[in-house]
């Protein structure tokens, strides 16, 4: 899963990737810095499991508050 | 960007999310913690700037040593 600050949320991570890209010559005009966590779970249902997941990320993985998340799932 | 930890890398923060998964219930073989980069370059060229990208991820943003990375491209 995904998981980025929400537009608008301080990111002094991603400011500071930022200018120290600018500093050594990259264009680059914004970086948000966010996680990511790949999760195995082993099932033969998909969409139990994106279910699971999502549970997964609001109750434990991301911060509703501040961060938003995407799913992206893949079979093996 | 992806960044992920390589696979034989020791990933104690995924290990910590495992077994925080786990306590709660959750059936989780495996979890991995890497990072996000979400960078904006202003080019109408998508592959010169998948180029620059890849360069800052090489010099900057990952540790070849141990994380291996993954560029997406999404047009505005």
């Amino acid at each position: 899963m995904l998981i980025r600050p929400k537009t608008g949320i301080l990111d002094p991570q991603g400011e500071a990737v930022q200018a120290s890209l600018a500093t050594l010559g990259f264009p680059v005009t914004s970086a948000r810095v966010g996680r990511l966590v790949d999760l195995e779970v082993a099932t033969d249902d998909v969409q139990a499991a994106r279910v699971e997941v999502e549970r997964m990320c609001a109750e434990l993985l991301a911060n509703p508050l501040i961060e938003s998340f995407e799913i992206v799932a893949e079979e093996p």
